[in-house]
């Protein structure tokens, strides 16, 4: 298997995605194809230990142009040779068989929709990001690819949830809820419940609206949303987290009992902690196109960008792109309809 | 002063409201109007403690019916003597100067919204909700009142917001952000990108948009968001929150040394989620009506119904109502344009 990197994305670029690239081809067995500035990539990978960096496996595709983290949509059409373009044509071309980006997200998902193109059946990509939950883990779909929704989009971004849970994590008839401001099928917007009603009328384990608080209590195996709701979603729950920390930090260093308590407990926070930092769980599935790529968070850690990387191999040797497609296509009357 | 309080409100009803009302027309020395079914009422008053039931400034109104939690908005058509009907045409008739409630927010909103009718120049009100965070405090407009916006209606939240920053808070000329997915003009979904282009051009301070880790970082005093998106974020955290302490507990309870730390930290701890916890700051005003309103949370305990009827009292001293009106017919040509 063959993963293409973009080696330029993220807050940090090459500093952290060469060597998590380096570690995920050492760990997994995979080739890694570094695309983005030769030179710049070259520098991380001869600063890396010789038994991460003299790895055949690690080869690096050429990419004169990056896509900084601010930049509009045009870049695609500026930035012919971005790192981000290149990676995806390797894919395109059957070269890779996934692309992992830690950067731009907005551009990540244009140029993956422009040069992959869409599944049948579906209109909008979907970033499909597993949160873990107390009771395991539930698929968040959209979280920021698709931030203008119709009834019928949500419709889809919920087969496509249901696919994934069910090939890659290997459960069955997995339950999915909608995105709420309350259980009722009375709550919601004018949007969500329009797609609360086609829901239920379709071979679903479609168990009604979930609200906020919902996202982390195990309650349906995928949640679906706009990617604009989606997204602000999950950066509350970053902001939430960051601050009960520095609070924790501020409040403790008053106390020298406290401080004693806060070393006692620190190895079980740490873990509460990693269960919960986005970083960790590595990045989220870009769904809905014709080629795998896995989109991962512009702060990423080369930890991370090693877990993204994973992500990309697992989605691979699912075939859950082809799943994905094969269920749409034997759905296809339904999802017809359903435009309508 | 004569604060009405819908006693039948909340996940609790008057076993909460009651005694909550008692305590604030105690602390405050200001009337209370306690509106709901007088017998169930009178129970729990005869229950507590004389210094708090014997307070000749508590007053019951009866009012026999009362509307669910779950309940539909035509509640309002069917039930014309609920608590909450009856306690809003106390403010309208000025027989009461604010109405409080707990209970089912779509309700409070619809039955606020019809009896004291619209600002001038506001065409949707909106729940505004002030959150601690690491600065100080930052008023989040809305978290659930209208939940199909346009542009305009967002432009209007604005305006809201600012003034209440100003004439509760003391907060001159309040920096005003917009709840987006990226901190460019270009991010955002069709309706936030609109309001970011009014916004920009309008006698405002206005930062841009912010992200939804923002809600807790102080960067803005005034976040503006649709109703949908506000009450997700708001639920998120929640959630969050609880998470953290499930899993906290969890994780620590295994452990004998991570036990005494927590022991150490309690009240640290206690300290902390006091800060975060959505209970102890009563709840979010509604805006853009002509009348004061406080729709508290449907958990809230005593505490909270007292803390949400000083909220109350606080935006009556402060004529909060009267001010968003003088200010918004002071813009009244620049709003009207506004919604060309």
């Amino acid at each position: 298997m063959r993963i293409a990197v973009d080696a330029m994305g993220g807050d940090y670029g090459p500093k952290v995605t060469v060597e998590g690239a380096a570690r995920a081809a050492a760990d997994f067995g995979i080739e890694v194809l570094l695309v983005g500035q030769r030179e710049k990539i070259e520098t991380v990978l001869n600063q890396l230990p010789t038994n991460l960096s003299q790895n055949y496996k690690i080869k690096i595709v050429d990419a004169p142009e990056a896509i900084g983290m601010g930049e509009g949509l045009f870049s695609f059409y500026r930035k012919r040779r971005s790192s981000l373009q290149v990676g995806a044509q390797l894919v395109k071309e059957g070269r890779a068989d996934a692309l992992v980006s830690m950067g731009n997200t907005a551009a990540v998902v244009y140029i993956s929709q422009k040069i992959f193109g869409p599944l049948y059946g579906i209109d909008k990509p979907a970033l499909a990001l597993l949160v873990p939950t107390l009771q395991g883990s539930t698929l968040l779909i959209d979280v920021g690819a698709s931030v203008n929704c119709r009834p019928h989009h949500l419709v889809q971004f919920a087969f496509m949830g249901k696919i994934f849970m069910e090939s890659v994590m290997g459960i069955d008839n997995p339950r999915i809820a909608l995105m709420s401001i309350g259980e009722e099928e009375v709550k919601g917007n004018d949007i969500t419940r329009e797609a609360f009603e086609r829901l239920a009328k379709l071979p679903l384990n479609f168990i009604g609206n979930v609200e906020g608080r919902d996202i982390y209590s195990g309650k349906a195996e995928v949640i679906v949303s706009d990617g604009f709701t989606g997204n602000v979603a999950l950066k509350v729950s970053e902001g939430v987290v960051e601050t009960l920390l520095s609070l924790a930090k501020k409040e403790v260093t008053k106390n020298f009992l406290a401080k004693i308590g806060l070393f006692l407990m620190k190895k079980h926070l740490k873990k509460i902690y990693r269960q919960i930092d986005y970083s960790e769980y590595g990045g989220a599935h870009l769904l809905g196109i014709k080629g795998t790529c896995v989109v991962g968070h512009g702060r990423s850690n080369c930890q991370a960008v090693r877990n993204a990387i994973r992500m990309a191999v697992e989605t691979v040797r699912n075939k859950v792109q082809e799943k994905i497609q094969a269920e749409l296509l034997r759905m296809e009357g339904i999802i017809y309809d359903l435009k309508l």
